[in-house]
């Protein structure tokens, strides 16, 4: 069992980052041959999945989460509290903050366009947006 | 290894419940330092994800799910089984039934307005919704 | 620790393929009796989740789908690659490509009509697409 945490600086909504080779050197640096990775970002307003990580089909998923919860609509979180990032919050819990990866042979198995992203959903930057990485096997 | 399952009771559509709390409880009685805790409801008409447990973005929440899987649709699954529960099984796909959170130094190590709730989406309640927890290391 | 890889056959878009049977028969090979099964689909025009393993609701999540990502609307990636799979890519994105359940007494703690299943989401046949399964505990 390893564990350690990324901290990513985003520029608020829209930023994505690729993770990908940062979990693989969590992966060489557990010394894990067969196993898990497991991926977590901490807030509600942010997400991680895989995706090819190319600005076209980046920019596809920006428009798609859009369609369920677009900018110019009234959020009852936004009357309620004023933040104006009621549209994140539901980003994020519809693609969720978590996402498992199996190690094998000492390598992430994903695809070769499949990238680990974080998804910043925020309307304001977070400097420090941590990412908690658990290597299990 | 330790595991434990919840039983939640729903009345439907609608109903959210933080597990939080419990979450953590059993990560307690786990003994767990550092490792992984995972959250998976049986059914296909419920969901898990994490979100600030708050009514506003909860409603805001369920808005956009209804974008997807509208009230007022004929669905298939409906034609087929009669159940009047399609826009619940799409849902329930879409969002998905587990999640992965880390813990850390034995607690669980998601953010303050970041809570682990179950989504209820079928159109009858569930006296008994099962979820169980299985904390790793 | 227990891992094996499902090699699956798909028709491309629109093939649903019902794992769960697999995953069973996986979590029995391990020997594993309490603990969790991971499931992740490599490539990133494809997805996992549960669902009822029924013809009509397999309908309405295509037709939920294709809301967020529609067949008829220029997608940036298409316009850089050429691949005319865009929307399968946001589709995968969206629902994800890793699942965990629980084991409990050498069983899949699924629910009756909550079948594992893998979403082919891209517009070609895919005669080999790797779904890997790692058993812990």
């Amino acid at each position: 069992m390893y564990q350690t945490t990324l901290t990513v600086e985003t520029h608020g909504e829209g930023t994505v980052r690729d993770l990908t080779a940062q979990v693989q050197a969590a992966v060489a640096a557990s010394g894990c041959e067969n196993g898990l990775v497991s991926v977590f970002v901490t807030g509600s307003t942010a997400a991680v999945t895989t995706i090819e990580y190319e600005p076209g089909v980046l920019e596809d998923l920006k428009r798609a989460l859009s369609v369920v919860a677009p900018d110019n609509l009234p959020y009852a979180h936004d009357r309620a509290w004023g933040d104006g990032n009621g549209r994140s919050h539901v980003k994020a819990a519809l693609v969720g903050p978590s996402l498992s990866l199996p190690v094998i042979a000492g390598r992430l198995a994903a695809g070769t366009w499949q990238q680990i992203v974080l998804l910043e959903l925020d309307v304001r930057p977070h400097r420090k947006r941590s990412v908690h990485l658990t290597v299990v096997g």
